[in-house]
């Protein structure tokens, strides 16, 4: 096989580590043989193999000798004890020759370490240009763990559904659904990959979603995330109910001890990050730079936001939006919610500007994904 | 060459008469001679040559005989005398032995005459199937005029640029530009391909637009045509003015002797087509399916709109629109005017519903189509 079929290859085998090794980077690893045998292995859950020992599990298994081999990795082997085992020293114990890597890690405790454990160790290794198409692909499928580990803080998508002409509600709050099955499904596997799914108290208190994957398999639940200033939450709401974690971020200070028993009780964790108010005098908001921080401390590398129109303007007006991944539906319905609350403006040019980075067919639907200029972290 | 080929480069062709050939048909042929040279030509301006006759006098320009000779057309040659002689009676004068049909004219006065005429003199003639790729072009190009043909009216494609949340005025009016100088240019295309370009006095008014074909080559300038219920409009608009004709539509039945005078010293035509006011008691508005009998009786195969959110609206509610052509630029305004002002719904089900036809980039911009079902008058 050429490279360039290789590094498709490994690409792809990458991907799936998505839903599956987060925190960890989703990486991929091919060991050949002198004699041309391959073995594959890909990063799992958190805590368990890396690409490279699962590549070295494959050829044990298949009774292989990997003496000589060459080790293809998509992202630079780890030089440090993490949750695991460096895995430059389990490439070097297995006597491995020669290791090319696709993209150096972004991680401070790897960057060029990893690298220069192996070479001391007498490996030859071999790093693809950051043009290459494997080390893009590299990045683009992690860009979550670069924004994370380059800007202490996650990746930002939000999501959105509407019509052609922009009406993701009806004037009278009817939403279910604007958009396909099939579009629903997709935004559950988008769901997926992210290491949290965020919503607001308006959003709980109206649509009352669960916001956990379900139209897709899954073998982990993302965290689900409420912002809710005031503290208002129904205990009883979907959101805090199993599969997986949750957390309120508020800015209620230390009001509402009932509450807070009563969610620490269902294993809800609740944060104060309170923030200025809204207008002066006001009541406190909840401070999102603040919560990007706190969730990235909690090694979440892509935040999914679904919230309603007035909390998506708030983390436009406040530039944390770094991707919008919007479903269009093909009819139009005229009047309604949109997108976000933002404007009046009188300006075009005060406008939030995007670049389209892909449209794909998504059912009767469109998936478009838009990318605020100059974000992404590499 | 094989025929897949052949056919790929006689649509490219077919393509070339787009912005010319109005009314007629866009159409190519190629005749191919028994020693396999091989001549090619399309549809020119309406009154002038058709591809088949085209395609003669460039053989007879090369000095070559096609007597014997298989002529690919991608429209049924014509049997009747229209503006010109029929195509069928050339070819047969110049002993073509035979002809491939990719698609068979939707003109009652031709739809299998063309054929049985050939036939009757000798010629060979195979039709190839409505589903083969070159019939569905032949199709697509020329959807207005099968809707002219086959419905009496014009095919309908109403355009529009908006941000990715659906403004395409922001509160105060300002609108220019929302898209890109790419798009704009590309919207010309499409103005030049259209029989007609219509908008509404209140954009008039407004942004007070020429809408001819500036940004594009062209050689033939589409009729402008102005929806103006009470004929206000101020014989200075910059519509009026040329290149190019200009229609008017009122429902002002007799009123307004003075300004029609002034109207018919520009050269405008004025044309009474009032329907029922739009709500009781008001002024009479015009009736828009008159409108389109009207432009079809006057040979327009596809009307181009672009208008405001409120005549858009009268459009669609009128369920005569065909066809969205809509430029989505990569930005968020937030609030302000929308596609159309239709609503407020009370449920989903109740908007108007599309398929998307294609979409592509256009600069920075995407370029969406979007279909009504079963709108395609074949």
């Amino acid at each position: 096989m050429d490279e360039t079929g290789l590094w498709a290859e490994l690409a792809a085998l990458a991907e799936r580590a998505v839903g599956l090794s987060d925190p960890n980077p989703r990486v991929a690893c091919r060991l050949v043989l002198p004699d041309g045998r391959a073995y594959d292995g890909h990063t799992q859950a958190a805590g368990q193999a890396h690409a490279e020992v699962m590549a070295l599990r494959a050829a044990q298994a298949a009774g292989a000798d990997v003496r000589g081999a060459t080790a293809y990795v998509t992202l630079e082997p780890c030089s440090h004890h993490g949750r695991t085992p460096p895995c430059c020293d389990a490439l070097v114990a297995a006597g491995v020759a020669r290791v090319v890597v696709a993209a150096i890690d972004p991680n401070p405790r790897v960057s060029g370490q990893g690298v220069a454990r192996l070479r001391a160790a007498g490996v030859a290794v071999d790093v693809l240009p950051a043009d290459h198409p494997a080390a893009q692909a590299t990045r683009e499928l992690n860009i979550g763990f670069w924004q994370r580990m380059r800007h202490g803080r996650p990746w930002v998508r939000m999501k959105a559904a509407a019509s052609l002409d922009g009406v993701t509600a009806l004037p009278n709050g009817v939403s279910q659904w604007i958009t396909s099955e099939a579009a629903r499904t997709d935004g559950h596997a988008w769901r997926r990959r992210a290491g949290a799914v965020l919503t607001g108290i308006g959003t709980v208190r109206s649509d009352d979603p669960r916001l956990d994957v379900r139209l897709v398999p899954t073998v982990r639940q993302p965290l689900r995330v409420v912002l809710d200033a005031g503290l208002d939450i129904d205990p009883a709401a979907r959101i805090l109910q199993p599969p997986g974690q949750v957390l309120i971020y508020t800015a209620a200070a230390d009001q509402g001890a009932e509450k807070r028993a009563a969610l620490a009780a269902l294993g809800v964790g609740v944060i104060d990050r309170p923030g200025p108010p809204k207008t002066a005098g006001g009541p406190p908001k909840v401070d999102l730079a603040a919560v990007l921080a706190d969730l990235a401390a909690r090694e979440v590398n892509e935040l999914h936001i679904e919230s309603g129109a007035k909390l998506n303007a708030s983390w436009w007006r406040a530039g944390l939006v770094d991707e919008l991944l919007l479903y269009l539906a093909p009819r139009l319905l005229g009047a309604g919610v949109g997108l976000a609350d933002l404007g009046p403006l009188t300006r075009l040019e005060d406008g939030w500007p995007l670049t389209f980075a892909s449209v794909q067919a998504v059912g009767p639907d469109l998936r478009v994904l838009a990318r605020v200029p100059g974000r992404a972290p590499f």
